[in-house]
């Protein structure tokens, strides 16, 4: 073939897309696999929709609610209609709900993971492809639903190896604010969502910084003027000791939020929902430390109606250049009982909570977290001699049937090089059969690991052995033995 | 909210995507989860590439390959760039191991599972995405390469919960029947492309129907009359002879294809190929009823270039109306050298193997298997009262944590709407806690497994109680232990 002649394209990722081995799937899966466990324990079923949805479904319940139809990957079928891949597993699931009237017996509970595509500008660790891991409950009003949520959330996190401290929940009302500011005179939405949108930037800005926002607008250190939401100060000072009202056990944050939002028929319902959540919190054992109540949590999307609830990764660890690093938020969710009737009119109650996979990954790596640990490749048989390649096949098979994953080296390369491939593959041993050891019924074994550890400095004097360190030859019939101590040691 | 006066989208799947509910999803995750451990013993790694690539990178390796660039579902990013949703997954690996020249220990051993996507026309049991597993070596030209793949193929399928005699990899080389032709005169690859396309028809056209389009052409019963390959007589009639060679033992099918292919150098290449994989399936101890040589096996895709395999499933089930439905072809693949070459212009051998998810699922369904038995439902707590909603709460939150799934009832209806519900559900049994239980210290368990067996007629007299069947009132302490046994049952 003279293929030097044909158009050869550049093998490269399309741009915000990344290619995943072993070692990130490994913890991907551990998350998936001990997330799902806990969900099922809590009667949630799984269900997976298709990549696609048509455009005309996801509406505006878009990610940046600004620029709806925008932020998705969108094609024209060949019938004409748009359809575009989905962004999260919400759209996905109102319309799936809406799709079987009857068919599901509510409240329906239901978890899925998987890939969401969003079309924004990628960058460094900001990618196009992520994988969400959801969990919703559709059907029912009760509280007690979105603390089953709240409960749910908590032990999730944990079966995946965060240990108690090292996550909380979060747990906030929109009915608190929303109600505080009808009891002030406030009623326009576009104000409210104002009032959030300042409220969301009290970790970076600080108290006084809101407060400009609340009122008239800020001018920041660049000189750029950002408009307020236009609440007299009265209002703002009230929105303020409202989201100040946190910390302290949730039956105290409850009677703090009383005497601040109190009076309004929503801010009261808010009230009387977060009891009843603390209640049911209770009677699951869901500890103080583990789900408070936080009235400065606002959540960005529009579409929530009731609770909200975030999740914050309380590790920290150092940076490379001795910063302190703070994981931040690891996922999100609440109330939103608007999103099917979009399709049907008729409104069905759902309160849900989704994290991202990749970013509590991260988390559990830096952590430090045993179930992490960097994944072992097989032992490698040493291919010395063409001629006993059936002596090789025939370990391997022994050993796999043994349940310790081998295989025999296929490259077409010496000794050396076959040795270099095992310590690549991270193998933990490599097997040797030479003429003499097949002659003698023998099989030599070389401990990778040892060396590895001895190359790490970090073994003690005990396990050198004169001559060849962590090298030993023994009858074949001791082969899975010697290699099981090795694998499993 | 005004909702009626806005527009309302349809809830429907789009054309060709489907969602999957639970009892689907456990079947296959099981397969994987079941595969993926066998392929890992077998030292391959797992990898996962993006949704997307760039077109460019699919290039004329496309499921159909007289219509390039067809087929998938492109779209232009926002560089202008053309990117196309991967249609399977042996393309993106050959642009991951172009990209990763040094990166990589070879031979490189890696399993992927997951979505692919044809924009073909859906049609009931058509669909436009569905779950690819594959494994693949590169790097490795040894015939011993395409041994493992075929005893990974063997053991993968059974530890899915195939038995023995339900599944057979069936084995051929492209190298055979191209040195046939070779030494039979014919030089142009259109004309053997021509070949392999009428020796793929031998089971729906028998051998005469094969004769005629390997020579001038065949007229359909519709009359519509199909072009030949264009072979002399003689040469056919090799060809017939070749794809007959079939049946026996591995080594007898080797005997017999000496004698009909032999003189070609191709052709010895081929047959010395096949001798290699023969005794590693030996060393195996892979059966003949597990791998057989096959003659006829041609795979459609143009880009193999040497052995190519077939999974077929042997299991038979009996249709709706009395038929016998044969599954017939779940997976293939072989050994194709020159795809990463398309990037780097380097020929790098690889071989591998890649089955259909579902395809695989209906077939363990259809067998019978136990290991997809019907999922199961939570137990579910039946709401008696309102204000013992703590009591129901800490009763869930017990069983939970002794690892059974359980859910409070959230909806809002009455006692036997909410029997109703668990039953759909499927839930193994219903607790109930009514006023008197409360103030006894005692719950009452209603065993709906029993009673679905009962309604099924399936259960002995002995289990019948007086009063009320499967009901018993039993100290709080005993809970845990009474339903233990129910769900274990």
């Amino acid at each position: 073939m003279t293929q030097d002649a044909t158009f050869r394209p550049e093998a490269r990722n399309p741009r915000g897309f990344q290619d995943k081995r072993a070692r990130d799937l490994r913890i991907e899966r551990h998350i998936l696999e001990s997330v799902a466990k806990v969900y099922e324990r809590y009667g949630f079923e799984a269900l997976d929709t298709g990549a696609f949805e048509y455009a005309d479904a996801l509406g505006k319940f878009l990610p940046d609610s600004d620029r709806p139809n925008e932020g998705v990957f969108a094609l024209q079928d060949d019938d004409e209609q748009w359809m575009a891949l989905r962004y999260d597993l919400t759209a996905p699931l109102a319309r799936f709900v809406a799709q079987n009237p009857e068919g599901l017996a509510k409240p329906f509970r239901r978890y899925a993971f998987g890939p969401v595509w969003r079309n924004e500008k990628p960058g460094p660790g900001r990618f196009r492809e992520f994988i969400q891991c959801d969990a919703d409950t559709v059907g029912s009003a009760r509280p007690e639903a979105d603390a089953e949520i709240v409960a749910l959330a908590v032990e999730g996190l944990m079966a995946t190896g965060l240990k108690r401290g090292q996550a909380i929940l979060k747990i906030n009302n929109r009915k608190l604010l929303n109600g505080l500011l009808t009891s002030a005179g406030v009623q326009s939405e576009g104000q409210k969502l104002g009032v959030l949108r300042a409220v969301d930037k009290l970790d970076r800005l600080g108290p006084d910084g809101v407060r400009l926002l609340l009122g008239e607008g800020r001018k920041d250190e660049s000189g750029a003027f950002t408009k307020g939401a236009g609440l007299n100060a009265k209002a703002a000072e009230q929105v303020l000791a409202f989201v100040a009202a946190g910390g302290g056990s949730r039956s105290e944050v409850l009677n703090t939020l009383a005497g601040v939002v109190g009076g309004s028929a929503e801010g009261d319902e808010g009230l009387a929902e977060l009891a009843k959540i603390d209640a049911a919190l209770n009677s699951l054992g869901v500890g103080e430390d583990q789900a408070a109540f936080e009235p400065s949590v606002v959540r960005g999307l529009e579409y929530y109606t009731g609770p909200v609830f975030e999740a914050e990764l309380l590790i920290e660890t150092v940076g490379e250049k001795g910063e302190v690093l703070r994981f931040g938020s690891i996922g999100g969710g609440g109330r939103y009982d608007d999103l099917v009737a979009r399709f049907t009119g008729e409104r069905v109650p759902a309160t849900g909570f989704s994290f991202g996979v990749s970013r509590l990954a991260a988390a559990l790596r830096a952590a430090g977290q045993a179930s992490v640990s960097e994944p072992r490749g097989p032992v490698v048989v040493i291919v010395f001699d063409q001629d006993s390649m059936d002596q090789y096949f025939a370990v391997v098979g022994e050993l796999r049937q043994a349940g310790i994953a081998a295989e025999v080296y296929l490259g077409a390369s010496g000794m050396k090089a076959q040795m270099k491939y095992a310590d690549r593959r991270m193998a933990p041993a490599v097997v040797i059969m030479g003429g003499d050891e097949i002659a003698a019924g023998t099989v030599t074994v070389k401990d990778l690991d040892l060396g590895r550890q001895m190359a790490a400095g970090i073994t003690d004097n005990s396990q050198w052995r004169e001559g060849r360190p962590g090298q030993v030859t023994v009858p074949r019939s001791e082969l899975v033995g010697v290699l099981r101590k090795i694998v499993e040691g």
